[in-house]
């Protein structure tokens, strides 16, 4: 499928681009996109996904046949379609760098553009960001709670589809996992690949012994077995009896996967078995229905587990799968716009994070205020695209990583837990509760 | 993305099949994928996503720079990789018909091939059928609700990425939502398309009466409009007031969206305002963090809403965002294989799902058995895919539909309920349980 096509979006992006077109309207929109409040159980998000959002602000483009199909579908004029045949990105954007911790109310992207432009392209936006984001908020809990072991998404074939997957990669291994079983995400962002055996591998062979040794024998590298299949500490001294063989081919068995079971008391008794047996460097590597709770569990009980496979809980952010989220418009024509519907008013204007951090370099606080409000604090949105174009090439996922290693270092100690903590403190600054003050005189005042 | 590529697949895969070429390993071996635990608040599932396992199973071919890609990773041989140049699958597949329900341990799909072919396609079958599976059974639940009331698919934005988002409109139209706010699904499949507009249109505007005006009167097609940007009762009036003129221009309005507060309670006030200025014809639709539960509460309590948009919560499943489900070996060169993993525990087999009927037609419990045992039941597993090719083309979406709507009215009563209802009687017969006894034996004795 094209997932960068410009009909994957909302109905109503067209007909109101078409109300906008039939009244000659198309004067400078200001989108901030951002997070109306964190779940409970996260006490910072991890800004990610910029990088595609971007790279669909460069290329989205419509092609003859969907210009086509929207001349046919009934409900769009035969002149607003035309001027479809060149729309493009021309305007500017303003972001979080990918990696850095945000909270609510914090805008991650400001988009600056005519309102034809900054309105098509809400909803491809918000399904980039908050996905990437939250995967790398569940995903850094995982690491936060694996203490510096070795951490791999396994999650692709329960993700939501294709791209989901992919995303969870990439996403996860920004926020700190080692790397991925999915290969394409390898392909594309050269992160490391993980891969072990199937239990279907033992299985289809007479024996698990034979199993192993085939696989050990086919592979260049050092490999790792799954030896849950039927009896795990069997199958471990079963691989023991094969080592002087496999050792004296050049062979290597760097570790061995549990996928099921208790998985800290396999641990236990595999790792005696493999001590006992002279092998201490074989690694163990868990796997089976993990999250950052089942790890911190696992390694506050002394579980001697080197690594873990991580899927399904965290690519698919199991505990909250949404974020509470929005795209809004927030300047209009050089006015400020400030949404009033119950429960969900936003703060309106160009907006800019300033954070302030203690003498120690943690974190002290955060004020939300207006571009151009000075504040003596460091702004985190940053330019990242002029005239529909990247002013720069994207960050690394190294980069972005390492990002995200100090900003961790940085953030108050009881934010690294994984229990609830009190809210980082986000203020208002005066410059910005005077604009929204401003705002609903203006719109009180609108027949 | 090309969310085809056969890389978009676990490491493992290709390390497997590294192994099983260098043994020359490639008897027939025999897949089911099946939903071990059907999730707490889910009475049955809805077989979904078959078409796209298909479309996968016919098209996946390797393109030269993904072998480029495999030779140059340095894990895997040159012949092997070279081996992989003319792979396709040329199996067989039975399955579930897209929209039949269906419980715990029932297969939804079996594969027949050569281990090689079946084995690789193992991530992707189950990323594609567990997700529209869980999706539409999801999305049943709030047609089931809803009682006849439109239901459209909004939830894009927070799906999990492309796939998930397009993937989501079909599989909740599958389940009988009426349509999607997604135009890409729209355009791929035919599904009918809604959309208003947002709280941005309006604020793009001086005043609100004049964002209406601007929008009927741009539209060719009768509008909807959204009228809780600021003070949703005095917007119905503001809309009463323009519609003599609109109507004078042949504009139509046809419905109006409340999208914040308390959805019942701005219904029927809204409801009151537009039927005693002489417009009952113009429908009131909801939406904002719908689900099942809130659809039949506010349903219960008599909220004059005709249709409703329902996005995140059913997008994401966010109640149970993923299926405890598995691709399972069952069978490998003519012998069943059973894993025994602790809790993993697997039927063996090629299987088979009958379903039995008491005399007024409803569902009165199934058998899992093994192909060729007969029951006095129906088979539900069909053939679909005959030596890597379709037997027959795909249903269409609304047969798919019509068959659903006909098997929902065979559900017991009870598990036509949101409430958890008693499992659903699926016994495993006496051949079956002989197999899975015989299949013990044959690994028991494995050294």
């Amino acid at each position: 499928m094209n997932t960068e096509s410009l009909l994957l979006t909302d109905l109503y992006q067209f007909t109101m681009l078409q109300a906008y077109f039939a009244r000659g309207m198309n004067e400078t929109a200001v989108f901030e996109f951002f997070v109306r409040k964190l779940p409970e159980q996260r006490n910072f998000l991890v800004a990610a996904g910029l990088e595609q959002a971007l790279d669909h602000l460069e290329s989205a483009r419509f092609a003859a046949d969907e210009l086509q199909w929207l001349r046919d579908c009934g409900r769009f004029r035969p002149d607003f379609v035309a001027s479809l045949a060149d729309w493009r990105f021309t305007g500017d954007v303003d972001a979080l760098p990918e990696g850095t911790p945000c909270f609510a109310d914090e805008p991650l992207l400001r988009v600056v553009a005519p309102i034809r432009e900054a309105q098509l392209v809400e909803t491809r936006i918000i399904n980039l960001l908050q996905f990437q984001t939250m995967i790398a908020a569940k995903a850094v809990r995982c690491v936060l709670a694996a203490a510096g072991r070795t951490l791999v998404d396994f999650g692709l074939r329960r993700s939501h589809g294709a791209e989901a997957g992919l995303l969870s990669a990439r996403a996860s291994h920004l926020a700190g996992f080692t790397g991925t079983a999915t290969v394409l995400a390898g392909q594309r962002w050269g992160i490391p690949l993980f891969g072990t055996m199937a239990h279907s591998y033992i299985e289809a062979h007479a024996s698990e012994s034979q199993a192993f040794e085939n696989f050990v024998r086919s592979q260049p590298a050092g490999s790792t077995l799954l030896i849950d299949t039927y009896d795990t500490e069997q199958a471990a001294r079963k691989l023991l009896a094969l080592l002087p063989k496999l050792t004296a081919e050049g062979r290597q068995i760097s570790a061995v996967r549990i996928d099921s079971g208790d998985l800290g008391e396999h641990a236990r008794r595999v790792r005696a078995i493999l001590d006992a047996g002279g092998q201490p460097q074989v690694r163990i590597l868990a796997s089976g229905n993990l999250d950052e709770y089942r790890i911190r569990d696992l390694l506050q009980a002394g579980a001697p587990i080197d690594g873990f496979g991580v899927g399904t809980r965290m690519n698919t952010s199991a505990d909250k799968p949404y974020l509470d989220c929005a795209y809004k418009l927030q300047e209009y024509a050089g006015t400020p716009r400030r949404k009033r519907s119950e429960g969900k008013l936003t703060w309106p204007g160009r907006k800019q994070i300033c954070r302030c951090y203690d003498a120690t370099g943690t974190m002290a606080g955060d004020t939300l205020s207006v571009v151009g409000d000075p504040q003596e604090a460091t702004d985190l949105l940053l330019p990242v695209m002029r005239n529909g174009r990247r002013i720069a090439p994207s960050p690394s996922l190294a980069v972005v990583r390492a990002h995200l290693r100090d900003q961790l270092a940085r953030l108050p100690e009881q934010l690294r837990r994984l229990e609830t903590a009190p809210p980082y403190p986000v203020t208002v600054a005066p410059a910005l509760q005077r604009l929204a003050e401003a705002a609903d005189r203006a719109t009180g005042r609108q027949p």
